[in-house]
Order: C-alpha cells, then structure tokens, then sequence
C-alpha cells in the first residue's frame, strides 16, 4: 500500500509541510514517491524510484517553496509493479489541452480494462491501467473541457466501476479541482482563518499558519492519514469523491 | 531563439558536464529551462520558468548524477508564448504507452495546423503545437510502435513540413532513440574509445572521460553550438535528420 498527500487552495501555497510530515513516512514507503505542482496550467512533475528519506529529488522538493494551488503526492509501497521509474505516481496525461494528474493508493484485482482510446499505460501498475481507462472514458464523455459540476457528475458514474474492482483511494487533479476517492482510508481537513499552529504527527515540527497566511486564504488538505496532532481531520467516507475548488470541499 | 542539449549513449551516463555547458548560456537563455532523463520505458522531467542560472531545480540536475541514456535539455528565450510552465520544452505526450519528448530551437511563423486527433497544446508555444501535430500525424501512420527504422522514414516524410514553415530544429526522443533535425544550427559529435579530456568552450571545466568509461562506451552528443573546445563537432544541414542509436549516428 502507499499514502497519498493533496492540497488545493485559493491561493498559491507551499506544501512543504505536509510533504516533510509525508516523507517521513517513506520508511515503509520506500519504493519511490513523487509530487505533482500545477502553476495555472503548467505541470512540474517530480518522481524518484528511491526512498523519499533519501532522494536528492525530495530534499529539492522539501527545501524549495514551490507554490501551487493544485498538489499531489504519493510514496510507494509496491504490491503491483516493479520498482521503476515508470510506475512511480502520480501519473500525468493530456486531454483537451489539460493535464491531468493522478495517484491511487490501494489495489485492483485483475483489472484489465479494454484500453482501445487515446491512453495506454507506460509502467506495469494497476494504478496506471485504471487513470488510462478513466482518461479514455472522460474523453468519451465531453468534447472539451467540462465544468467542474459535469466531470464530477462524469467521475460519480465511473468511480463506482473502479472501486467494485478493489481498493481505490484516489487522487485527481487538472489544475482547476482535486477530486478524492476514498476506498479505505482517506482524512481531509481545511485550514482558514483563524490559522493556527499544527504539529506533524511524526516529527517534532510545528508550523505557525497564522503568520503565514492572511484571513481570506483557504487550503484543504487530503491524506491517507491524518499528518497532524490538534487538526480536526474528517475520514472521506468509502465509496465517497469529495471535490476541492479554492480550498474548500464542494457539498 | 532558445538552445537544445541532446545526448544518446549505449550505456547509462550522465549528462552534468554538457548540462552545466548549456546553462552558462542561460545568461541570455534567461526565461526557462527544462531537461528530460529517460530511465528505460521511465521518464524524469525537471522544468523550470526561472534561468537555469539561478533555478534551484537546474541547481539538483548539475548535482545529481542523473544517469540516462536518452536526454533532452533546452534553454529557451522567448519568442513565441508568455514566460510560463507549461510554455518550458521539452514537453512530453504519452504513444503507444511509450512517453514522447520533444524539444524545438527556432520559430514556425502562423503554424495552425488542424488537431483533430487525441493531442492539444497545454501552452501557447508555434513549438507545442508541432509537437502536437507531429504526434497526431505519427499515430495515424502506425498502430503501434514501430522500429526506429520506420519511425525515421515517416520522420522524414513529416519534417519537411515542418520546416518549410520557419525554422526548425528539433529534438525529438522515445527513449529508443534521439531524432536530430536541423533548420539553422545544431551540431554533434560521438564520444568513444580512446576518450580524452574534454573542456567546455564557455566555462573554465574539464573533464577526462577515459577515467570515467570503460572502452565500449558510445556516447553521442547533439547540440546548438559545440560545447567544447578540441573536440570534432560536425554541423548537421539544414533540413537533415539524424538518427542515434545506442550512442551511434545511423548511416
């Protein structure tokens, strides 16, 4: 199994926080991690088959303030597929001049989708296979890019398919929302005024978000785990996809 | 006018002495860099829309020894396209469950071809949208990857087109193998046994290969102007396309 991290806000905030309470879980994570930044429509995409205890690639990401509206993260343990560059998540494609981001922590039996679209999987996961096939049929459902309301909508008849086939935590992002699937296990929280301090869980390291932030910021964060001690974390419920637009949970 | 790195060897190597070359030009190569490292089937793409003077990602690839034996890197100076992420080369699509890298040096003067296949540019680059076109116009013409061979002889039927409509030099890499196509300026050269020092034309640095190779290293080395000094880089022409393999230019 892995854990997954996310954050979308309404305004350009740096996840180093939340990545820092993330790595060091990679110690029974250890078969790769990677990190996804949009920047408007931009990607940076940052993936490392190594521990992200260890990776140079981390160490960049923990010490250079990237800041983003649109965040996904992830370190493996891997049950399906090799350790290889090509089946570290999150995984990017594009469609409609979008991309589209994706990391899944659980596991799908046996699901070998008929992939006869536009996306096929480089890597040998599972995990790929499954946002291969959710890209093919997001693709068959809209002409361009939807709104936010109509690819959710699109997400809710074809999620369930997915999570009949197994275990299906999921993130997924195109830069405007992150939608979170929850299959097992999958805690969220929003931060807004007035901010206060969290403390990692994992770590002796506490972050005063006040000082930070200013009252009209909002941040939702989405993790397997709750990260924090103090934080009122909410499990998402199984089977449920909540969506996250300027940092807040739509209802 | 931007300038390309590409670099295609027999055997994983690293690419820092040739990339820290590229970036002393970033001086007037000022507004974004990228640098793609294929690791087999997998894919690593560090981009970035500061110098790559003073990027703290170009910093971690000078550092890291990355190794590869397929690279792309780019140095851009805007000429087409606002100073954005998703404007930074090389870019990447996904065929055939194979990813695709692509990196253009030039300007295609009012290129609109028609996209009506499963690629669209994220960005506002001429160079993405050739990059579209020539992925669309690839899937059409095969159902799967072909061999490099075919590959280069419906390269050689596309790029014409290309390059009747301004300048276009590219670089273009599945992983298999690295495309070479020149318009204005691009140069190569191989590097293999005996190896010798080689110093950067631009920077005082030099590095003694031969302590670094064993004596079956092939090493082959594409870019916009030679990036040494005593070493025989030959000129591609303009509107040929090279093909390297293994660290070996194809006759």
């Amino acid at each position: 199994m892995c854990q997954l991290l996310g954050m979308n806000a309404n305004t350009p905030t740096d996840v180093m926080f939340s990545f820092t309470g993330l790595a060091t879980r990679a110690a029974e994570h250890k078969d790769g991690f990677g990190i996804a930044f949009f920047e408007d429509k931009g990607l940076r995409l940052f993936i490392d088959p190594h521990s992200a205890l260890d990776s140079p690639v981390a160490d960049m990401v923990r010490r250079y303030p990237i800041k983003s509206r649109n965040v996904i993260a992830h370190i493996r343990k891997a049950t399906q597929g090799h350790v290889a560059l090509e089946n570290c998540h999150p995984f990017v494609r594009e469609l409609w001049g979008r991309y589209w981001v994706f990391a899944h922590n659980g596991d799908l039996k046996d699901f070998a989708p008929r992939l006869h679209g536009a996306f096929r999987p480089v890597g040998s996961t599972d995990s790929e296979r499954a946002f291969c096939w959710l890209m093919q049929e997001l693709a068959k459902s809209h002409a361009g890019v939807p709104s936010v309301d109509e690819l959710s909508r699109t997400l809710r008849d074809l999620l369930p398919l997915l999570h009949a086939r197994g275990s299906f935590n999921m993130l997924l992002s195109n830069g405007q929302a992150l939608w979170a699937h929850a299959a097992t296990h999958l805690h969220w929280l929003q931060r807004r005024h007035p901010f206060r301090t969290a403390t990692l869980a994992d770590e002796d390291l506490s972050v005063d978000f006040g000082a930070l932030t200013t009252p009209q910021d909002r941040v939702a964060v989405v993790a397997t785990q709750p990260l924090t001690t103090g934080e009122a974390w909410e499990p998402i419920a199984p089977g449920e996809l909540k969506v996250f637009v300027e940092g807040s949970a739509l209802p």
